[in-house]
């Protein structure tokens, strides 16, 4: 069984949501945080604006899709294995500076 | 607003949830099909069993982690701007040969 995490965050930093080596260095932080092992990762900056990336882990995966134009984020923090996903989801929302997000738990 | 496909598969070919290559194809065949746009991908293969991997697409990304000794794959389809992301799910169901599977949409 693994625990998926559905984060969507609001009023974010539309500077820090467009920089894509900070995107990146917030999943890693995130998964170290969580205690999880880092497989591999990917990123992708889109222009004007936008960044969206993947951690893939040995408990499952990390992603974010960032819309700097909304203040908006969408993450989403899948686990098996691992009880500390909600470490993870609170580093990046606190990291994106968000002023409101809702968040989904979902296990599978 | 984006779409996201929670697809749960069970019973599907062991042998097929174990082929990293296949797993790939079977990515980019999904977004393919669903005239999604693909802007990298990565998998990861575990010993003894088992592969994770995932596809950013332009229009956000597909993942997939199996567990062959259960038969059991998680898939996730999450798409903004593309209407064929139950197409993508159609295909790695009947591509990994599931026997049962549910999916969960959440609108996001």
């Amino acid at each position: 069984m693994g625990d998926h995490y559905l984060l969507n965050l609001f009023g974010c930093d539309p500077d820090k949501l467009n920089d894509e080596k900070l995107i990146k260095k917030l999943l890693h932080d995130a998964a170290y945080c969580a205690k999880m092992t880092v497989l591999n990762f990917i990123t992708h900056k889109f222009y004007p604006q936008g960044v969206t990336g993947v951690v893939l882990l040995a408990e499952s995966h990390i992603s974010i899709h960032t819309w700097p134009e909304t203040g908006k984020a969408a993450v989403d923090v899948y686990t098996c294995g691992s009880n500390d996903a909600v470490i993870a989801c609170s580093i990046i929302r606190a990291q994106l500076d968000a002023v409101d997000y809702n968040i989904e738990h979902i296990v599978r």
